[in-house]
């Protein structure tokens, strides 16, 4: 079981002056930055300052592509497109990121979907596999961040592309190894130590606790840190502190 | 000469989930609000909660149109278009402004230009008048905002709109009674009690020192305050307490 | 039951440089237009040029709300939004066509939802409901435009705003009385002498003819026209024509 | 000098349900294509379809960036941004359109300037170099296609990348080699058989006839041909029609 575990945030969200987070602190926590490409946030510029400050800090890039939503941050559920029109905006994006990153001296290594398309694909068979379509016709190399117990893992799966397993801190998990749907109660874990605590569960024992009390299979290889929460850099580096702590070594993912 | 002395401050530019600025708490310390009408920013979410809370704190609103420009913030130069065109964007920006205010039950008082727009007509005779014809389009009664010295104050008394005047406690002044362009030295006034002083001299003694030593005459009415630099709100809370120990009360503008 | 019949029109759609329909032709030819509103098409520049046009020819006007979505052109089915912050996107674009139409002294005189906003409210209570609350906070007085066996005309009546009952000349109805959904054969109907004799039964005889050979009663008070397809002005001419041969009038709606 | 010469045109230019130009049928017509890149207009779903379009029509494609202005169509002119922000916008358009061109195994040529960019740059010799340093920063190997006797030429010329000779049928040309300023009389050239004339000239005897009665040295590679005005199609193909009958063959450009 792994002893080593990559820490995952979402970045480069800024757009024009509109500020997001605190990129550059976050980028001293985390691993792993998934970066925003034009469609729900983001922009050329705040794209390849992004890249910049990764590659400085050895931190991994991906592109974290999402429905064309700028006015809803991509968190609107949007239905109704032909599906080979959402297929090719999710192209476009890798590619505008891949393109950047090369550029920049620093190629991606992942693709992880934001908002209400990942938790969308998360549930919907169709939708997760026009999501592995779309990466596989980028770069058959590139890794696919997502949940375990996912459509979107299996989809990866069943397509052959590496997935690299995420977790949450701050998220409990149902029987079936989803998170718990926020609209129901104890879907948010607050208590820093109940959160702790089932990170070192998944990644040292290899177990999702679930709200039913079950113990899933799990092999993690990424902690999904939020980055544009309230108090979100103290709250990443105070976990990151507890996770080295406990023996855990904070790198990339070697997807699997 | 007034003891009175209006703050306003930009507000409401926010835009979806893009956050600018704390207006709950520059509400608090200002008596006029210049609220974004979705050009360069804002939405109609974030206008009417900006006008509701305003309301209930007694801040005048007024519409803060722009060039339509939201990726550059409505901070982009912008020309080419068809005047009629520009004009019929401000007609519209202010009409929207006007009808949600209305339906809160606050109405709006004042128009103040957003950005480069402002910047532009403050010396361009033709753009000013563009812009007094879009306010009195909507409403002749609607007060124009501006800064003195500048052809927005011409073209404003020129069609018989009445204007407040605007000072700035932060910038320099030429001998022309013009903002020192910021590209020049001594543009910025960084010290707090030069800003104190400068804002006094000119309410209670009504001229505008200029950098090559005149005094112009000058009868402010507000008082610009900026609201999404760091640390705006506490520099707003200094300089308010300031004017209200040397005398001044704060009050929305009784316009000229 | 009525002789005159309104040919209402989704009107103002071009954004920018970007041309839909031929606006001026088809206001030759029907009595209502329905006004892009900025969120799925429309800007300020189009949106006065309709209204006068539509002034001219003595069309009335009306304003055409949408989910917030110019990419999408209002017809991706959104949601995941927040209730009070779709009314209040509702709210502002009916308050600015309802301004930019009175400036013109062409006050408008209804609402009829967009693409899927109105599919997804015609048969959901909750986004009905939420529709009629926006017209009616704007101007109790504003008729609501929609179709007949559906859950927004329900929600207007219950509401006590105005309805005027729209009815289609080239799509079926269900036993329901509603559309026969897209995706299902016989949805669309392209004989033009059914298409006329379709709408000559709603209007003359006052009943609708349902694929299930049901006669469901109506009182239709405008016809849809469809503005942006291939052929549109020859096919809405060679219908107002036939219409006006079976001895019907032509003219505004007089709302229920 | 050539008997050979490219035909291109602006294309891919359509926006969601937005629809500009008939691409499909200027694509029989041309030997480039310059697709737009998302900024002034075009979507991934536009930029893909017209690659495959021009791939299986044997038509070149390049890059058309443009400031980021949507609602304008990108010829609204912009100042005021930082240049390294321009340069870093160019760059992501360009580079999106490579990725998306290599998708599709129909790799991109060439890159030109679109609208107000373009006529600024022409005359700018910083904006000039800013758009050959983008150019040059995704690929040296791509050449420009731009106006003879204009900054950008000079500019490319003095960064060592390719430039393709690109020429007007029907704007007449100042004594500076320069095109007619639109505001001018005699800046558009309305004659059929005197564009044809003034493009054989070019083309044939290498010169540009200026309105000063001048003879100015050229080789051209390219001649723009227009996509977007009424009657675009016949016009392009009676051009075409005529080139050929004078012996000339129509191929994508080899450039300098």
């Amino acid at each position: 079981m792994a002893q080593t575990i990559d820490l995952n945030c979402d970045m480069g969200e800024s757009f024009g002056a509109f500020t997001v987070g605190d990129d550059a602190a976050m980028l001293d926590l985390v691993s792993s930055a998934n970066i925003a490409c034009g469609f729900h946030a983001g922009d050329p510029v705040v794209m390849r300052r992004t890249i910049r400050m990764a590659k400085e800090k050895g931190v991994s890039v991906g592109a974290h592509p999402s429905f064309a939503d700028l006015y809803g941050f991509g968190r609107r559920r949007i239905s109704g497109e032909r599906p080979e029109d959402l297929e090719t905006q999710l192209i476009f994006q890798i590619i505008a990121m891949q393109g950047m990153s090369a550029l920049e001296g620093h190629p991606m290594t992942h693709v992880k979907t934001h908002g209400a398309l990942g938790n969308m694909a998360a549930v919907d068979p169709d939708l997760a596999a026009l999501c592995v379509r779309a990466i596989k016709a980028v770069d058959p190399g590139l890794v696919f961040l997502t949940l375990p117990y996912s459509e979107t893992y299996l989809a990866a799966e069943k397509a052959g592309i590496r997935v690299a397993c995420e977790i949450y801190a701050d998220r409990s998990y149902t029987d079936m190894g989803e998170l718990t749907p926020r609209s129901q109660p104890g879907a948010v874990i607050h208590d820093p130590q109940q959160s702790l605590d089932q990170v070192l569960e998944m990644v040292l024992d290899g177990h999702i606790p679930t709200t039913g009390g079950k113990r899933l299979p799990v092999e993690p290889h990424s902690l999904c840190i939020h980055g544009d929460t309230p108090g979100a850099v103290g709250i990443a580096r105070h976990l990151r502190g507890e996770l080295e702590k406990n023996g855990l070594v904070i790198a990339p993912f070697a997807a699997k």
